[in-house]
């Protein structure tokens, strides 16, 4: 049964009735021909579906940045999900005012800017991964119509994994237009891949162009041709130096990308800050209206010489109030090219086993 | 054996030998007549010990909040710290710069502007409370001295529970002056009350003053006679509107305070986030020189009628570069006055058995 | 002749006809299946009427502070407007993306959510303060009608001198309904008291508490008996700790308050900094609905026994989205109270010579 | 006569003798046992010299982005600037806590982490370009010695203009090594051509990488072949896309950034928010030791085929703690090489007339 376990007014024990402290209406005086607020509510409201680490880390780098007005929590765990809000709830000393709500009952995201969708089953001892995916569609069966149908507006983040296929999903289910829908994607991907170079030639991270395209997984694609520097293309910087490398080189760095994840997990057995700042940063490219190119999962067909189906995978694309905008064209080395359409056929098969 | 897991030049892959691409020097080239940097370091340095989850939490917000230029990871678990690290390294991208380093051994703390204390032993099952605590006094008796040594100019900050005895374990052991040892005490405590009483009148928690003083713990005290919200004293409010209330009212709210904590506990299984905010804001304060007035735990011999012994608890304390500055003179009833003696003796009682 | 003088796309030489440059087009490419945005537009829109030092220290400050998508910025003194406009948007490289605009013609204000006006016409040598006013009611009587029409859901913010008078002028002139029109009053002057207080004591300002009330100008209110410090009110604190002080010192800090904009005018010609951070943050206040407690401008009638006739003046007011949410019931003393009432005394007997 | 116009303590009255209200001593009570401050003190002091609007936007921008604890102005009019230091102190309600001093003395300087100077002659009418150099020279001669002389470990950067040659004269007054002087130089330059390309494809500007090297000014050199917009070369993605362009749509790009500051001038009759974001966007690299690479007037004897004098001009240099940290090897087309060398030779001809 749906339970809106908590709302703002969650004191209720200076509410109570005889010998109660209900002093909200005599506290402030309204003044003369004052009226209700115009019918446009604008503030802006995010919600998260599933608050396990990466929900949080998301929910909690959103508060800490003030990235919204409103931040509505979903899950089925009604008392992780009520301890979570509570906990954020008890700092409001320490941040801007911002209301923050959580229920089991998705109404409570009815009428959000964005969605973020983090929920997924895990995987079980033994089970395949096209189980679990088939399993984890059964849930976005359940979550993603009533979501789509409360914000029929929102730009939907699907986050969950396999983040292609789910994001693929989620734009089946929800009838939304396509650029309205993303996936996080390799933006985090990008990021590692950013980090690992920037930190070896010990400069800002922000300094660094680095693009890892395709799936967010085994068959990512890095783009090394493109990678620059303080505005120095790495490739060229070495042949003008005859500084001479390797293709392996360049692979093993990639492989530390691809890796990265599967290290943190084997490590202290989850991922949380980096998706966290990760799906933040697109969240504010998103709401305030960045027009920034990401590297995300969004519908390539037609792109980059994807021809063959309906197939998200990460591409740059650039993000602003409605979502997708459009998608620049990287330009890619022949193998890269071939790594990108082995990447869509690699997600195209699985999807081809959904049944949806 | 101490294993300094990590450090900074972590992408040790891009650095290989042959074949390898160590451009790191031939990238940036220097200036004509370039010196070194002058000895006086001025970057500014947290240290957070334990990386559970409340310090991560911790870790989590003064980075995403830009506190500091370096900070660094203590923890005996060496497989949690690194993938505690790297998870926060591979958010570069998405944040302005800042150093990350972790390690086992303490020696990766020298050099601190702020040391925060978080690590602690959790209760065992049928354990006493005074047992638990001298395991902990254990555990400080290790790891404090190193501390303190290496990073003599230091304020530290506790949060380990119980804070307050703690904060005192920590004190003597330091050999620091009682101006740059302080504990979290009720900051958080003061912030959930702001919380409550925000809540249900629906203002910005920025509005309402509200303190809860001495133990952080069941014998704190709330200030009901210091409560204002917008400038406008509540019980003083309530009187000239002729609102009657009982003190079992007040009391109620006190205790939903004190049980805040416990619920989250109840709910999610421990608490983090507010308690994250909640420390980073004090790190603020004393970092930036900002010279507020906060509710933490600090030796209060001699201050609001406390003359018997060497306690530390919260009274309202002005922090700023060089710890506590003073402590402010806040008005409490008879009653409240007898609380807060009472809460100190309390401590003492428990210290007295700890034979420090 | 009303003229747009600039827009978005000022970067024409970039899109010349043959030989030019007009990649726009090509550089993205839409993804399949993308529809338009929603009709909802949820940007936040500022806008600032008149480009003086005030209004330039206001639309600068919110820039920085990131507190809006799209600022658009109206003057009659077209080249000026232009330079300020350029001068902005040169930093673009600096700050997140933002939206300028500027036009004689306040068509390019349409759809806002906050308009500040901050035009007004300059004292002329030998002319009265009554006939100033006069030439200012005129003014506002061609650019208020417009302004509201254009944005009739917007909230209204007169900073223009004097604020009292004017603020009833434009809500007079707007047809809005009083909780959409506001005055920046006395929001400065209690900042301004809450310096020279938080200054002596050497203390954060934030954690002063001191209102300044009524009149923007000599007729002011200093509400002593609501002053408290870190918690601490400093009256009963000077009771307690037997500390003798006289009327007149007091007196003397308000005058130095009512003198601090006199003081900045005759020393560096006019006051632009303090008021910009002043405005950008009640800005903040509205526009992210944070409902805390300001000392703006307000209709008075009804509250604090002002029961005459229609005067706008500072009370505590709390704001959010829909501009005044009600105002607060500080306990003044028998003098304060008196005082109030003149002070609305003294511009009622203003407005009631303007004929509107 | 020197005159230290105003300390932190301004608040004069509040401190005065019989009958004042001198409270600051009792209103905190030490701790027991506190200790003074380590020796070590850590605060983050900027110092800007000349508080006209170039000045004064630039410590706005700072305070506001609070990157210092402690902000020291320094002018020649002591009336002026006592008027602006206030009209920041005033704002102290809004913004967390900074110092902010004034003097006509110089010492109110020392230990500065970063002076910036922005104090220079303004050109009489009929005066040559030279002539009014040298008047500037005159200037740098009493004022950079003794702001050396009492922060010798600060980073010293200079925004006056003719701002290359000039950075030479503060290098060779200050004694200071090279890496520790530096002129802001390309910066703005390079934020209006990012802005004019980003404005014309509708992207974000921090998406635009585009460099304009060497004098600031007449002379400067837009690197064509090194700009790319979210990641894609622009120059290879006409060819690829066959869109021909001829060089002179480039030069007119290039003319308008040139223009852009002599627009502004001619429109408003100065420059100032752009350049204010520009310089405290470059102190932020420096003080928070960024490592990010920025277009700023350095040595570039040695570099890019600078061989033959100490000439200061804009090159890619990585900024830190201790200044420049090294130059990239950006690749140069064999013209922009020769218009480099060229800006050069007109630069150290500039400077051979001075008789430094």
């Amino acid at each position: 049964m749906a339970q809106n376990i908590c709302m703002k007014k969650s004191a209720s024990s200076l509410a109570l009735g005889p010998g109660g402290l209900d002093i909200s209406q005599s506290f402030f005086k309204p003044i003369h021909g004052a009226s209700p607020p115009p019918p446009t509510n604008r503030n802006t409201k995010i919600s998260v579906i599933g608050v396990g680490n990466v929900g949080m880390a998301i929910a909690q780098t959103i508060l800490t940045q003030d990235l919204a007005d409103e931040i509505a929590l979903v899950d089925v765990n009604a008392d992780k999900l009520r301890g979570e809000m509570l906990d954020l709830q008890h700092a409001a000393a320490f941040l801007p005012r911002t209301t923050i709500s959580a229920s089991v009952d998705p109404t409570i995201t009815f009428g959000s800017d964005l969605v973020i969708v983090t929920a997924g089953a895990r995987q079980l001892p033994g089970e395949s991964r096209l189980n679990l995916l088939q399993r984890n569609v059964g849930l976005f069966s359940k979550i993603i119509p009533p979501l789509a149908a409360g914000s029929p507006e929102a730009v939907m983040l699907v986050v969950s994994n396999p983040v292609d296929v789910l994001t693929y999903v989620a734009w089946k289910l929800s009838g939304f237009p396509a650029n309205r829908v993303i996936g996080s994607g390799t933006n985090l991907d990008s990021s590692r891949f950013r980090f690992l170079i920037a930190d070896h030639l010990d400069v800002n991270a922000h300094d660094v162009q680095a693009y890892i395209m395709g799936e967010h997984g085994d068959s990512s694609v890095a783009l090394w041709s493109s990678i620059s520097v303080g505005g120095v293309p790495i490739l060229s910087f070495l042949d003008r130096q005859e500084i001479a490398y390797e293709k392996q080189t360049l692979e093993k760095i990639h492989k530390e990308v691809v890796q990265g994840a599967y290290e943190v997990i084997g490590l202290k057995g989850y991922t949380s800050w980096a998706i966290g700042y990760s799906v933040a940063n697109l969240a504010r490219s998103i709401l305030r209206d960045q027009r920034k190119v990401h590297l995300v999962s969004v519908l390539a067909k037609g792109l980059y010489g994807i021809d063959e189906g309906e197939v998200f995978l990460s591409l740059p694309a650039q993000l602003g109030r409605s979502g997708v905008l459009g998608v620049t064209s990287l330009h890619l080395s022949e193998e890269e090219s071939q790594q990108l359409q082995k990447s869509a056929k690699t997600i195209l098969e699985v999807q081809s086993q959904l049944g949806i």
